[in-house]
């Protein structure tokens, strides 16, 4: 069931405000059975004093038991059904990097590889070439020239480079090159469906012409293509839920994955106190605000629980200069959870905070795991956080008569 | 997923009895953050005995965030996916003053309307005018013929009414005519599939003939048709459950929405005592009762807390008189919240009570929203109770060896 098709039609405008604070990878877990998560051990009053007031819950970002990654976990919170719209790789590495793609768009996620004199694969990541040696390569690679195809190469890190090709009847379904083995040549570029020919023969064109490019290197003189993906397409929050809405993020992917569901990327904030600045500048201009903070997910992926534990602590201190704005409802939840015990993305549901006058307020009185489990909101599957925040806000109408 | 699908080849019998206490807008909110809701402020004795032995658990009637209407919240307490079987809003208006839909009925709601010299709307609304005048105009327009047509025209109130077609080959997606503005005219009866060119032809005829009647009358001089919609067509309880169900209910609407699904409709009470005497003098001849209790809503609507909490200390005084019978099922809950504070239908969930002999109690003390939240049903659809029912009385087989 797709929330989206119902909420279409329900949507009324205010004025009310929403902002949607997401700790990357906030839930956790205990150093130890019945220990306290990262959240548990943050003093985090300003989060707490909300909790009391308003309605908790775990949100479960795809089903019991899946890890998502940055893209699902991120379009199930904007409630956009996770299975339903999936991001191609190519599509999420180029938005990753901040590269804005237009509809007709095909990413590809490419790596240098390394060949040997026959032509075979002898290390699939060439060696894992520094981001200083690999940068200048993949900018050499823009020398290729197809007819037709307005073609873009970008260098990521170490072995990892981005293109994009840009043109007329470009479809997606197009087999990754990597053969995902030494001692082998990469495949050749093939087309699944009618539709994506064209696709593959733009790729192996540009394998042609890049393997030229490379052929003297020692480390890097090939590579592969992988996740070969269209710009996804997906509704806007305004045609959705009729909401202008702003993205306050540091990072390009969560800018770009913004940007996938039509919000604005606002400001050009470094820290959280900069993006503070940038909600106060345009609380005006928009209805709904996506602030996204890094660090919970970043230190939990180290493996880090005292340092995960600090930067819930910091984002607890941005609670007060959002409520002093005035939003009609206030969320504090993550993406998914990265328990610094696991230095991972992981499949535990998601402390879930919703703050609204009328929420129907529960027995919680703090902010974290355990409380959440007592919590009104119950597990609920993340697509469903906005039309609960529509509804608090007092923007959705009656279902029937 | 539609339960349905399951339950039809999963039913058993017994003699079993079924009771299903609707509290209609149930559930509440409290008047300041951390105090009662009016189910927590009512002393409710009866239902709280039950609460202690029973099963506790929150209903959301369509998905979280969703206020649904009656038409939705109850068709999802009768066990029917709201979201697969919409009730179109002229079928509701019909159902809802008693009207009996019968299969291939087109029904519609119909605004008198002001039409000035030029035939432009200058009133949507007729001025309101009054019941007393507009119910004669309304069986004036009984008057139109149509060949091969069977029309019936109901007063409502104020400037409403209903049309009902009955004829062969009528479907109904027919536009509305209201242009839903004045200084332009009505909207001319459009067909949208060649199904239903019949019907806007019907609809013209009927227009032209009624404006004709209508011609010298100062306020409601034409009308606007609205909602047209033929009759749902609804499983039977007999079919998707093996029930034989009764419904005992004072209002219209409540007693057509049980209609809708095959329920008997036993009795002609007017107050709870009397839907008392009706259960018990037909407590041999169902499997199951569904007994409409109008008022927690109205009392809500009217955003009168103390009414409400009155009007649910009324509902459990009829507990007893239930349990005396010996059901083996018992459960109470409410198609939607309508809290007080609100004083309109809401999207919080529903505080639902069942008892049964095997329901596997939890520790719930009492019935009430924040009980509801430590509950051994937990958050679950509105359209998993009938499964939930079924299993309790004994009455569903194992799926699958």
């Amino acid at each position: 069931m797709d929330p989206q098709d119902l909420l279409r039609g329900l949507h009324t405008k205010n004025d009310s405000k929403i902002v949607l604070l997401v700790g990357d990878g906030l839930g956790g877990l205990p150093q130890q059975p019945g220990g306290k998560t990262e959240l548990e051990t943050a003093a985090t009053p300003n989060l707490d004093k909300l909790a009391k007031e308003g309605v908790l819950g775990s949100s479960i970002p795809v089903f019991p038991g899946i890890s998502p990654g940055s893209g699902p976990g991120h379009l199930g919170l904007f409630g956009y059904d996770p299975i339903k719209y999936l991001i191609g790789r190519g599509a999420l590495e180029a938005t990753g990097i901040g590269f804005e793609l237009q509809p007709g768009d095909v990413a590809i996620r490419a790596n240098f590889c390394t060949l040997d004199a026959d032509g075979k694969i002898s290390d699939r990541r060439a060696g894992r070439i520094p981001t200083e040696e690999s940068a200048p390569l993949a900018i050499k690679l823009r020398e290729v020239s197809i007819p037709g195809i307005e073609l873009f190469v970008e260098p990521v890190k170490e072995h990892r480079f981005v293109i994009v090709l840009r043109g007329e009847g470009l479809e997606d379904d197009v087999d990754d090159t990597d053969p995902q083995a030494t001692g082998v040549p990469p495949l050749t570029p093939t087309a699944n469906t009618p539709g994506s020919k064209k696709t593959a023969e733009v790729c192996r064109e540009f394998l042609k012409q890049a393997f030229e490019l490379l052929k003297d290197e020692k480390k890097a003189n090939g590579c592969t293509l992988r996740g070969i993906a269209a710009k996804p397409s997906l509704p806007s929050y305004e045609e959705v839920y009729g909401l202008k809405a702003a993205a306050i993020a540091v990072y390009p992917m969560y800018k770009g994955l913004a940007r996938l569901v039509g919000m604005d990327i606002v400001g050009d904030a470094k820290t959280l106190d900069e993006q503070m600045e940038v909600l106060k500048e345009n609380w005006d201009k928009y209805d709904f605000f996506f602030i996204h903070f890094k660090y919970t997910d970043s230190t939990g992926e180290d493996g880090n629980f005292e340092a995960k534990t600090k930067r819930t602590e910091e984002l607890d201190t941005c609670v007060p200069k959002i409520m002093e704005l005035g939003p009609a409802v206030f969320i504090c939840t993550g993406d998914h959870s990265t328990p610094a015990m696991l230095a991972s993305h992981s499949w535990h549901p998601v402390p879930t905070l919703l703050w609204a006058e009328n929420c129907r307020t529960d027995p919680c009185e703090a902010f974290g795991e355990a409380e959440c489990l007592k919590g009104g909101l119950g597990q609920f599957e993340a697509k469903f956080l906005m039309s609960l925040a529509l509804a608090n806000a007092g923007r959705l109408g009656k279902f029937g008569a």
